[in-house]
C-alpha cells in the first residue's frame, strides 16, 4: 500500500503514520500540504493519506477540514491519536546555559512558552517552517539547538537535551487516514462516525433539528465543528463526529434523518474509536432500546403489524 | 358480513351504522354495551362492531378505550363522525304549549336544556335509559313527547315536532369499526392511525420522549387521550391518534420508535380520516423531506454508503 | 368553616372529607352533584368544596374537570387520596350463602365483580344511585345486603360481613378541596401544581411545544387529561398536574412560558402533594441547577450583566 | 478615546476602523497581534480594540476566540463588516504583461488565484508578512506588483491596476469592536448578543440541552463555534452569536438557563447587528408570544397569581 502524508519528514505525521502497521509495510511519501496528501489519494497516485485534523490545544485543522469535502468523496477509515511530545534537541549534549539560539516552528514555541521561560530565558527563538526544518537547522549547527518531535532527533542524529517540554504535558494531535470510498470497517463496538452538514438556513432552529435527528436515536455527537461554506457570513458546514458505526441501525436511522432534512449530508466514515488510557475513555453501549437488538425486533414487529398480525 | 353496534336500536349508533354500503348489505344487530360488542367480533361471532370513541361535547367514551385493549387484539378500519342532531318527538303534531311531560335520555336533556328552558320551560322531563327508550315510551303514549335521534322517530312512526334543538349545533360524535386483526386498509393520502401506549412512568419526560419520536418524522397528533392502567394512582395508557397510515415510511419508521422506547405499543389500526366539510378539514400532505419518496431515497443512500460507494 | 362535599351522606367523599382536620370542627353539607357543590362556593354559600377528581381504575370524573374550568375562578388548595375498600354489609351477620338480594351502585358491583362470582355467585344484584343507598335499602330491610364504604356500615347501624371486596386491592380515589381563589398554601417542598391549559391547535407541535416549557425548567408532569373544548372535536383543554409549587422559582417561570404560548392556561392551585406509603413517594426534589438557590444566582448574575458589572 | 486595531498599518483592519466615526476623532494605534491589541485594552492603555472575528471564506480567527476569553473579562460593543476587496496595485502603470514579480500575503494570493492565474499566469508570487508589507515592498520596488487592501494604495502613493480581484466577489470579513466590561449600548431592536459557553461533558445531550434552552425563548442562533479548552480532546468551549440583546426579556431568560445548566457562561457582549444590503438582512422581530411586552403580561399574571387574584 502506498501511504502519502503531511510532510515534511520526522514531524509529528510521520511519527503518527509509523503507528500502523500497514503502513510500515508499505511505502510513505511526505507531500507538501494536505490538499497534495488528499489530493494524490484522489488521483489514484496513493492509497492513503494520513493528514491533522485536530489538537487539543490548537483545535481543528481548518484545511483538513475544508479539502476533505470539496472535490470527489473521500472516506475516513482509521484516527490516530497521539501526544504532543516536544523534545529539545541539538547536535552534542550542551549544557542549557550555553543555548544562545533556538530554532522552532512558531507553534512549537507557542506550545512550550512556559519551559522556554524557566529553563532558556535568554536564548533567541527563530522561526522556522517546520519542526523538522528546525531539527535540520540545528543538526547543520545553524543553531545552537531546536524543538522537534522526538522522532526528528533520532532521524538527524540530535541529541535529546529535554523532553516533554510543552506546557500542555496531554497535550495530543489526532490524525485521520483518507481513502477513497470503499465500504467502511466492520464494526468492532466502539467506533465513531465522522459526516458533513450541510443546513438550509432559512430554517430556524436548523441546527436543533440536526441534533434532535441524533438525539432521538440516541446518538451522541463528540464533536461539532463550523467551517463557512464561502457563501456568505453564517452559511456553514457542520462536522460532526457521533458515536457509533453507520452499520448499526440507530446510527443508520439517523442518517436517514439528517439526509431527509439537510440540505446536504456527506458521509465521511466510521471507523474504530482511538483507545487512550482515560477514565471516560470506555466504549459507550448503545443507550437502551437502541440496539440493533431492538431495531431488529422493532422492524420484525412493524412488518406483522402491516401484515395484518397484531401481537 | 355480520355487524353488531352499541344498542339499542334507532340510536345514534345505528344511524353512524347506516352510512356503510357495506352495513346495509350484511345483518345489523344491537348489542346491550360496548364491552359485548367488541366480545362478539374477537369470538367470530360478529366480523364488526361499531361503538361510539368520543363526543366533541362529552369527550371520549371510557369504556370503549377500556375495552379495546383489554383482552386479544382488535383492529379500528373505519371511523363514522355524524352530528348529533336531536329532534323533539310526539305521537302527533301537538302544539308545543301542549306538553306536559317529555321522556329524554339524560345526556339527551342536558345537550338540549337551553332549548327546553325557552320552548318547553314547564314540561316536566323524564330520565329513560337511551334516546330509543324514550322515543318509545312517547309512541306507546307513557309520555306526550320524546327527545331521540331522527332515525327513532321513522323507526317508531313519531313526528317531528322540532329539529336540531341540541344547544351546540356542531356537536358530533365519532364511531369507529372494529374488526379482528387483519392488513390494515389500503392508504388513501389522508389517514389516522390509533395508537395505544403505555408508558414507563420511572423514566423523567417519558410522555416528551413519546411525542420527539412522533415530531422528529412529521407525524402530528390529533388526539391524546389518558386512560388508568388500573395498577395505581399516576399509571396511564396515552391513546393516540395520528395523523399518517401505518404502511407510510415516516409513521412505521415512528412506530418503530415508540416500540423501542416505550413499555408497550398496540397498533389499533390505520384507517382514512372522516372527511367533513371544513376549513381544517383538507388533507395534510407529509412534510417536506418526510414523504415515502424520501425515505426512499434515504434509504437507498444509506444502504450505497454502507456498500463503499459514496454519491 | 363551611364545607360542602358531593352527597349523598355516607359515601367514599364524606369519608375523605373525614381526614381533614378543619373540616372535623367545621360544617360539612352534601350537595347533589359536583356542579353545586362547586357553585356553592362561587356563590359564597361555603367556603370549600370536596369533590372527587379521579379513579385509580374508573380514570378522571370529566364533570369535576369540566366544571371546575366553567365559570368564575376556584382553586384547588388540598388533595386527599383514600383507599376505596368497599365491605359487604347487612342488617345482621347472616351468613353468605342466604343473601339473595343485594343492593349496589354499578361502579361498586363492577369494581367487586371477581368476589362476587366467587362468593354470591347466585345473588341477585340490584342496582343503586349510590353507595349510601343501597346501604339504606339494606338497614330497611329492602335486600339481604349492600356493597357501600365502610362510613356507611357504622352510619346506618349495618354489619360487615366482609372486608376489602374490591377486586383492585390498591384502587384509591382522589379528591380534591376546592376554594375561592386566594394566596396558595406556602410550599412544604413537595408539593403539586395544578392546571389547566388551552392549546391554538392550528400550531404543529403545540402539545410538544408545552411539554417543552416544562421540560427545560425541570418541572415533571405527574397527570395529563384531556377534556374536550366543546367546540368541535380535536379541540382540548389540557389539565395538567406537575411537581412543584407556583412559588419556586422553576414552576413560575415555566407557567409563564405557557401563559406566553398557550391560548389559555388557568392555574387550579399548588398544594402539598399527598403522601401515600408507597417506594416512589418521596418528595421529588428540584433537579441539577433549578432549585430556587439556583434561580436566585442567575437573576443576580443577569443583574450584574445588564448593569455592565461581567463577572 | 484610544483605540488600538490588529496591525500593521493599512490593513483590512485599519480599513474597518475608518467606519467608525469615534475613531475618527480618536487615536488608532496598530499592535502586532490580537493578544497584544486586548492585552492593552485589559490593562486600561487604549479604550477599545479592533480585531477580526470571522472570515466568509476562511472562518474564524481563533486567537481572537481564545484570547477574548482567557484573562479579566472584555466585552464586545460593536461589529464591523467589511467586504474583502483585493486590489493589485503597483509604482506606475504598468501593462499587466509586464508584471514578472508580485508581493502577497498567502491568504491574499490564495484568495485571488483565479484571478492570478487568468490575468498573471507566468508571475512569480512572493509570500509578504503582511497585505500592508506587500505594498510597501511594491512601493520601494523590490517587486513589480503586490496585492493589498484598498486602503494600502493610497496610504503608500501606489497606482491601482485592477481593482475586486479576489475570487469570491462577495467576501466580507467581521471585525468586533471589544472593550472593558460596561452596560452594554442601549437594545435598538436588531442586536446580537455574544456568548462563551462551556459545557460539562459528561452529561450526554449538553449541547442539545444548550440550544432547548435558547429555542425554548425564540433565540435564534446565527452562528456556533467550537475551540478546544485545551483540557484534552472533547473538551469545548462553544461560542454563541444569537439574536436580541441581553435587555430583551427572552434573551435575559435563556441567559439564565444557560447559566443554570452549563459549567459556566461568558456574556461577551450585545450590540447593534451589522446592516448589509441583503434580503435576508431585515431585522428579525421577536416570535410570537416573546417580545417584552409579552414577558410583561406573563410577569405580571404570575404575581397576581402568586398574591391569590386569579384571572
Amino acid at each position: 500500500m502506498r501511504f502519502v502524508y503531511l510532510g515534511p519528514e520526522a514531524t509529528f505525521t510521520e511519527q503518527a503514520l509509523h503507528t500502523l502497521p500497514e503502513a510500515e509495510r508499505g511505502t510513505r511519501t511526505p507531500m507538501r500540504s494536505v490538499p497534495e496528501a488528499l489530493d494524490a489519494v484522489r488521483a489514484g497516485e496513493a492509497d492513503a493519506a494520513l493528514v491533522p485534523l485536530e489538537n487539543s490545544i490548537g483545535g481543528s485543522v481548518a484545511i483538513t477540514l475544508d479539502e476533505i469535502v470539496d472535490g470527489t468523496p473521500l472516506m475516513i477509515t482509521q484516527e490516530v491519536v497521539i501526544p504532543v511530545e516536544f523534545v529539545l534537541t541539538a547536535r552534542t549534549a550542551v549544557p542549557l546555559d550555553q543555548i544562545q539560539s533556538l530554532a522552532a516552528h512558531p507553534q512549537a514555541s507557542a506550545q512550550c512558552r512556559g519551559w522556554l521561560r524557566s529553563h532558556l530565558p535568554d536564548a533567541t527563538v527563530v522561526d522556522m517552517l517546520s519542526n523538522s526544518a528546525a531539527a535540520i537547522a540545528a543538526a547543520q549547527g545553524e543553531y545552537d539547538a531546536a524543538i522537534c518531535a522526538p522522532i526528528a532527533a533520532g532521524r538527524f542524529g540530535l541529541t535529546v537535551l529535554a523532553e516533554k517540554i510543552a506546557d500542555h504535558p496531554d497535550a495530543v494531535t489526532r490524525f485521520v487516514l483518507v481513502t477513497r470510498p470503499a465500504s467502511p470497517p466492520p464494526p468492532t463496538g466502539d467506533d465513531l462516525t465522522s459526516l458533513a452538514v450541510y443546513i438550509a438556513h432559512d430554517r430556524v432552529g436548523a441546527l436543533l433539528a440536526v441534533l434532535m435527528e441524533l438525539a432521538v436515536r440516541g446518538v451522541n455527537l463528540t464533536r461539532i465543528e463550523s467551517r463557512p461554506t464561502g457563501e456568505r457570513l453564517g452559511r456553514y458546514v457542520f462536522f460532526l463526529d457521533c458515536t457509533g458505526h453507520v452499520a448499526d441501525g440507530r446510527v443508520g436511522e439517523a442518517l436517514q434523518g439528517l439526509r431527509r432534512i439537510c440540505a446536504d449530508v456527506r458521509f465521511l466514515g466510521s471507523y474504530p474509536r482511538h483507545r487512550w488510557v482515560s477514565e471516560s475513555d470506555r466504549p459507550v453501549p448503545a443507550p437502551a432500546g437502541l440496539s440493533d437488538v431492538d431495531y431488529a425486533d422493532a422492524a420484525d414487529w412493524l412488518a406483522r403489524i402491516r401484515g395484518g398480525d397484531l401481537p
